[in-house]
């Protein structure tokens, strides 16, 4: 006998993958129940058959991006060698990690601390933000980053334009991921002066 | 004889100022004529003599952020001299007009096109994006940026660098909008290796 879910096509995969093309579309404070139900094209009552909630969604889409970017935190090319060599190696991977949960981190990044689960995000994204600028000091102080940069607006302004990248990235429109990561690191790392 | 709007203490430019302050708090969507009410300490029907209407608020609180960014495309300096030193003034006034206009710009970086009003300003805003491309594209005619950089990608990433400011730019915590901008000409026109 196949479930209601199945007669749906609907696997906990797809439910979280449709949900947050919503939220990103609508915000999530405007996306209701129903608003889910009939983007998922099931009725409203039984889309408690798919998820007890919006928040339990939000909090597994935030999850998927910030797992992606505390696990670049734990790899060992995070930890080993130079720091300006760690550093661009985070940058890359997280512009890395953006293209491939883009609307994951889409969601991340929108996120105001509206609610319980937004603020433990928030917790996170800071935790991740403290790393990055854990590095950016580290590679001050072995005295490759220029002295005249203030290494917390180095960081800021970093991860400004990496975060940016969310606004504007399409897969489809030719530049990849490497593509965009390699411009950035160019342009923030050497300068764009030609 | 005092008017209601005198009673309270409003004018149209503070009726504006404590309306762009919820906008961005809640989110213009999520945003009721009550909670202006609200915030202005006046009754709900009291709230259609200051306003007529939440869109308007909006339309005149965008235009505040990009009258300000179009009166430096329409300067002098934006059009005389080296491309590499007209874009970099424009980085650098873009970075003030942000700091001076914050709310607004905070305000108009969150517009997803949702309304008449919302498409407006997404143009108007497409149309600075193609003045600074522009500059960057004749920067590179002209040399002065590098050629293993796609001056797509620099605009994109240089302007959202610019625009992730407005997420953590406080005036009160220290850095004034000029070291802002100085990092951030610094870090992408120079490049942040010592």
């Amino acid at each position: 006998m196949s479930t209601p879910s199945r007669r749906r096509g609907h696997d906990p995969e797809s439910v979280l993958s449709i949900a947050v093309g919503v939220f990103n579309e609508r915000g999530y404070d405007g996306t209701s129940m129903e608003d889910l139900a009939r983007a998922l094209g099931v009725t409203k009552s039984a889309i408690y058959y798919h998820v007890p909630g919006k928040e339990q969604l939000l909090a597994r889409a935030l999850d998927r991006a910030l797992d992606g970017l505390f696990a670049l935190a734990a790899d060992e090319r995070a930890a080993t060698g130079p720091a300006i060599d760690r550093l661009e190696w985070v940058v890359r991977q997280s512009v890395r990690v953006l293209a491939e949960r883009l609307p994951y981190v889409t969601l991340l990044l929108r996120v105001r601390g509206n609610s319980a689960t937004e603020q433990a995000a928030l917790e996170r994204r800071r935790e991740f933000d403290a790393f990055v600028s854990h590095l950016v000091k580290e590679a001050a102080a072995e005295g490759a980053i220029r002295p005249d940069l203030d290494p917390a607006l180095v960081t800021r302004l970093l991860f400004g334009a990496v975060g940016s990248i969310a606004e504007w990235y399409r897969p489809e429109r030719g530049a990849s991921a490497d593509d965009v990561a390699d411009a950035l690191v160019t342009m923030a790392f050497d300068g764009l002066r030609g």
